[in-house]
């Protein structure tokens, strides 16, 4: 088995990357699936890459180095969890603005403890990995203008779940709450959230120390899901994603979507970077089915709409179609 | 089998680097390898992550786009060579200035065919990865002030070689002839290797398209070599590693070390960016076996000196100690 991955970039530019693909000789529909799938020694390893700059996915003055480092990894851990896999490893390339006033030298760092920027983001990096029972690898460590880290995870999926398995009659599931992470990010936006700022913790928390949602991919992998994503690009944006990739529609029903406190269900399935899972099931998946995810995971298993015949994404509230679908604004710092 | 690899930094991180190892829980010889060692299915996995930035590692007046997602891929290629592994896959993070100057929308690319940047590049890193079998399994792509290209590279090894195994009375070996992209960097510094400048084509196509030692490092793997690296720090500071992973001193002859036409001894043991391989092979191993490997891999195979006892790299020219070693002035772009 091999599938590629491609990471779909912000905004309009899938023609570029099936541009960059068809230049490779590589298409099909697998070319936006969160993981690379690849078989060695019979058994499918799963493999993503995951970007992230300073300036474009995260701000020095939102978030501490070691929450920088884990909420990196843990985006590229949610890639696993979307795929069923479990995780094995992380390998990462790290860019820190060097000497003189970003990156002490040994003797100085030694003096300071373990406070060396490149020190910090690898702790969170590790507990990222060590949450999820993966371990770190290796890495690559180079000066550079701005922060980047670049995350790449391994793991190994029994029954890897593509983005192209829906059918028409499927349940769509959704893990956990939505727009907590974007109730974070209005806050930092607005300059809320620095100390004794107005953000509350748990909302800070779900945008710096997001969980990658591995055991609930595994038990929904083992349950039959279909066809799976993480919501990365906000739960309307991912859903055309599913839909796409399984040539079938979506119909959500807004009212039905788990919202953050405090959160509408508009705004809910605009915010991105929640990292919960959306899942198509089989249609004789139902509620004692969710009751069971949810003593196995703790995490609520909610049942927000279905997979239609045709394509693209149909939202309603309350049985009145909402046109056009709520789209995702996507985080820029800058 | 599980092991670790992080790039060694540039200059004198080393201490950065155990640190953040030892914050992670991590340490052993294997810390510094080329590659992590992870064993899936009863086969053994070979890792390796390799960050090439704008300004650091190349500048875009001195490579095309295409030669510098080439370069980046053949570079982390190169730890894979060093593994004795067979590449895979690859999967590569980039990171392309955005719009309006750098990145053509959707619509402009189509009409001017695939040029766009990061089309450009990728055709570099597709064209490494199939030079050597392995093929592009996915990637990542965000806009970002410079260039920035990221290349994680899978293989397996039936017998992975480390840097750690050299025992005293091992020979000491290395492929190809060195100097060559040190030349060529010289002329760029110097402003001569851009278009109607003086840089020779080969010495421009040593540093522009460099070629991973796959091959050689897989018959040397099956020809029992005990430890090997690739020359990415210069000969004298790669025999450094060596010696130091393996516990044993080096002694380098600098007179039987094969040059690039034009070099000296001197200049080519301290060029770097050589992507040739330094080998420990077992003291039985001798010209009759060198032949073989010349005529297997179309490479010249020289014995440049042994393994001894003791610590450290020792040079001599003729018979003499040169004191200090020739060491390695690294690339640096800025």
């Amino acid at each position: 088995m091999r599938g590629r991955s491609l990471r779909l970039g912000r905004g309009g530019e899938f023609d570029r990357l099936r541009a960059i693909f068809a230049a490779l000789g590589a298409a099909g529909r697998d070319l936006g699936d969160d993981c690379a799938l690849l078989s060695v020694g019979g058994r499918t390893l799963a493999i993503s890459i995951d970007l992230s700059l300073e300036g474009v996915h995260f701000r020095t003055d939102w978030l501490a180095l070691r929450e920088i480092g884990w909420r990196a990894t843990a985006a590229a851990l949610s890639d696993l969890a979307a795929e069923g896999a479990t995780p094995l490893g992380v390998l990462v390339s790290l860019g820190v603005p060097g000497n003189p006033k970003g990156l002490p030298d040994g003797r100085r760092q030694r003096r300071a403890g373990n406070a060396s920027p490149a020190v910090q983001i690898m702790a969170g990096v590790g507990a990222a990995a060590r949450s999820v029972g993966a371990s770190v690898l290796g890495g690559d460590l180079v000066r550079s203008p701005r922060y980047l880290v670049d995350v790449c995870v391994l793991g190994v999926a029994q029954r890897p779940v593509r983005r192209s398995g829906a059918r028409p009659g499927d349940g769509l599931w959704v893990t956990g709450r939505l727009g907590g992470a974007g109730l974070a990010l209005a806050a930092l936006r607005a300059g809320r959230g620095r100390r004794g700022g107005r953000l509350a913790p748990a909302s800070r928390r779900r945008f710096a120390r997001p969980v990658p949602r591995i055991a609930a991919g595994r038990w929904l992998a083992r349950r039959g899901a279909r066809a799976m994503i993480d919501i990365s690009d906000g739960l309307a944006g991912d859903a055309g994603h599913l839909a796409a990739a399984s040539g079938v529609g979506v119909a959500i029903e807004l009212e039905r979507v788990p919202c953050w406190p405090g959160v509408t269900p508009f705004a809910a399935v605009r915010s991105g970077e929640e990292y919960e899972l959306l899942v198509a099931m089989p249609r004789r998946f139902g509620p004692a089915d969710a009751k069971a995810f949810g003593r196995a995971t703790g995490l609520p298993l909610t049942r927000i709409g279905a997979c239609i015949a045709g394509r693209g994404v149909r939202v309603t509230y309350d049985g009145r179609p909402i046109t056009p679908p709520p789209g995702f604004d996507h985080f820029r710092a800058r």
